[in-house]
């Protein structure tokens, strides 16, 4: 490459858990620089200004008039996505928003449009659709070298649902419990390798522990107008740990430790509502520890990808595939700085003008997949699909 | 025990590969005494008759009428078992048929019949039904430690389609494919698992091998009158083998040599569907060498029970209980004689008149729950079932 680009100069909205997991990859990937941030706390404004440099602004309004923020990165609870991106898309900002794109359908549309009639890009990440066995699976689907993908079977069992949360994380209709937190990954991934078009999705879901009452488990069945069909399970009750079917390597790419089994229960045993709250926030940025940079990629449970010629099996360090009479594994290396593919993602779009296919609408059509999965599960039906959108990495004419 | 009772005197109808595999039990377990089988081919006649001495009969009539014989076992293809249960049950034989039960509705309903009619026992097995993992499950259930069941996945990743079959084997409206072969086990554990009674069927199959065009995965989601779901997955296309995540124990017991990857495939590169027959013809009874006794117990495939308070997950060995803030392994040790818990079943009926849940209207409802998945797949409807039975260990009034 001939070219060199400046860095991205971004900003930050929302300094909590998300950021934390973003961290390491902002002080170590130099295609960004983190310019500002908006935060209600003063405590994790003052850690920002600290450690870069940057201007911390109080309200995200502020930050949206920040003529030196190029891009933002969006990371405030769900509910307040749609009207997040709806400012910084009013100030031309590109954005980058944490998954879901947003808790309602409405809101989806309002931000399609939003990024639409104002030009920017939207990428909805990081999701573990940019985790680097995934992308590389999409690729070698691509190729065409084993033919068409039949099924996708992708299942995860975690804790989700006892580590410490708000109490709108609880509560269904503000998008708590697991599927749009958890069941959105999923979602994005098995679109990706199924063609992203979605026809219907027959579901049924779990709200099994009365003092949680929102969905921690739930099953999915969806056809794909490319003709594969996928199955896909999801329980955050802490019971049954598919880590271990990963290799030991825990969701965020560090090593599990068997003897730590049920903590995240024990840790909220003797909590309130309120005291539950309080622990989440010694998570966030400023305020506790960051975990070290991981030394395997992320991943989100055990995926298997059914093809005419061969199955492929993603796993944190590669991908397995299962030919007709061979076997081999194709090893994904460990990226220099962790979730490199999602700044990658960033980049080609500010600078380069191309979009990933998790776009908006993508957003909107995993988003989708969520609420349907919902609805059926309450129904008792098949329900039919929209509002959904194809695998396009694409130019796009902003 | 102060009775102690004689050997239950077995007829055995067809010695071909079933009959095989269940050689070992019949030659260790001391309750079954071999009296009588009959097959069409005179090599295996002989070779039953030089090992346990009995009688070879040319056809199931004449074996109907030998008055020694209290019971029989039915080996032979999927499609010939309505006509033989008809025979013998007519002949008051109690019987023992391999799963599973028939093809058609119609044969199902006039077995059921034809058994209750005739007041004998009629169990569909073997069957993974009988697994030692299971059936300690299902009492762990029935114990309410761990509260109620709300959720099974249970999947297989096999190489089925590429063993050596009959022609009928790979035709759908004979009964080939996976579902009546394989599906009907998953069916029949994942029911004993969740209550017996299932509600609905939501499926897709695939067919995706057009040298072999019948069903060789599918995926489906159940519900059951007890409040439980189950999501059930099988591909028998012989490329990932989830054997590796049961501690490489194949499904009949013994150690998987991973440098044995792509054997089933490469075995029938060369034949034709007559060879391939012949093939077949090798692996029965008189005509190739019988398996060793495992040293594992059999399995059907990773299978995860979610309960209120626990998961559990059976593995060959036993099972892991994944707790609320402990996990533990109950060991379920090898019995003597393999499927023991089959003989164990067989016993109770003939010599205690108690029938296991694995009656004839038990294997009814499981192949109702085969074709709902067929329909599913065709109509892309959800199939209501209306021919489910529940789980019963019962002193039957014959
Ligand atoms: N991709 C991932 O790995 C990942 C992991 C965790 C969370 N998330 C996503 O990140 C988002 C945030 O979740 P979280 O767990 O970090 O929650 P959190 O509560 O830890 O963090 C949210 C932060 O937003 C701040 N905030 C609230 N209102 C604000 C406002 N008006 N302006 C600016 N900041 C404001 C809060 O002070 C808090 O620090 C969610 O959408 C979640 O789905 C993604
Ligand atoms: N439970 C298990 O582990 C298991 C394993 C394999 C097969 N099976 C079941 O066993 C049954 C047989 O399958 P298989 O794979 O053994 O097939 P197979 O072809 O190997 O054996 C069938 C046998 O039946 C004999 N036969 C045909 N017509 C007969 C007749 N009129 N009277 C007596 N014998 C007759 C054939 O000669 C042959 O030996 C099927 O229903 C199958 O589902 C069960």
């Amino acid at each position: 490459m001939f070219l060199t680009s400046e860095p991205i100069r971004l900003g930050v909205a929302g300094l909590g858990r998300a950021f934390v997991l973003m961290l390491r990859t902002f002080q170590n990937d130099p295609r960004v620089k983190l310019v500002a941030a908006a935060a209600p706390r003063a405590e994790s404004r003052a850690a920002f200004e600290a450690e870069f440099g940057g201007r911390g602004y109080s309200c995200v309004e502020e930050m949206a008039e920040d003529p030196e923020v190029e891009a933002v990165y969006i990371a405030t609870p769900h509910q307040m996505h749609a009207e997040h991106v709806a400012i910084f898309a009013a100030a031309g900002k590109h954005i980058l928003v944490d998954k879901p794109l947003s808790v309602t359908m409405e809101d989806a549309d309002m931000m399609v449009e939003a990024a639409r009639s104002a030009g920017v890009h939207l990428i909805v990440g990081p999701s573990h659709s940019f985790d680097p066995s995934v992308l590389h699976a999409r690729q070698i689907i691509e190729s065409g070298e084993f033919g068409a993908v039949r099924m996708v079977q992708a299942f995860n069992y975690t804790d989700f649902l006892y580590r410490p949360r708000r109490p709108e994380e609880l509560r269904t209709e503000e998008g708590g419990g697991v599927l749009f937190s958890q069941g959105v990954h999923q979602i994005d991934i098995v679109r990706l390798l199924c063609g992203g078009r979605a026809k219907s999705v027959t579901a049924m879901t779990g709200v099994w522990d009365p003092e949680r009452p929102t969905e921690g488990a739930y099953s999915a069945l969806l056809d794909f107008e490319a003709g594969s069909f996928a199955s896909v399970t999801y329980s955050g009750y802490a019971h049954f740990d598919s880590d271990i079917w990963m290799d030991n390597v825990a969701e965020l790419g560090g090593m599990k430790d068997p003897a730590n089994y049920g903590e995240a229960r024990r840790a909220l045993q003797t909590l309130d509502s309120a005291a539950e709250t309080k622990l989440k926030a010694t998570r966030t940025y400023g305020a506790g520890t960051v975990p070290p940079i991981a030394q395997n990629n992320e991943h989100f449970g055990p995926i298997l990808i059914l093809s005419d010629r061969a199955d492929l099996r993603l796993r944190p360090g590669g991908i397995d595939i299962f030919g007709d009479t061979e076997r081999q594994h194709i090893e994904v290396p460990l990226n220099a700085a962790p979730r490199k593919t999602v700044i990658d993602a960033l980049e080609a779009a500010v600078r380069k003008n191309i979009a990933p296919p998790q776009t908006a609408a993508w957003g909107r059509a995993s988003l989708e997949v969520c609420h349907a999965i919902l609805d059926s599960a309450e129904t008792g039906e098949k329900i039919p699909l929209t509002r959904q959108c194809g695998v396009e990495f694409q130019e796009e004419t902003l």
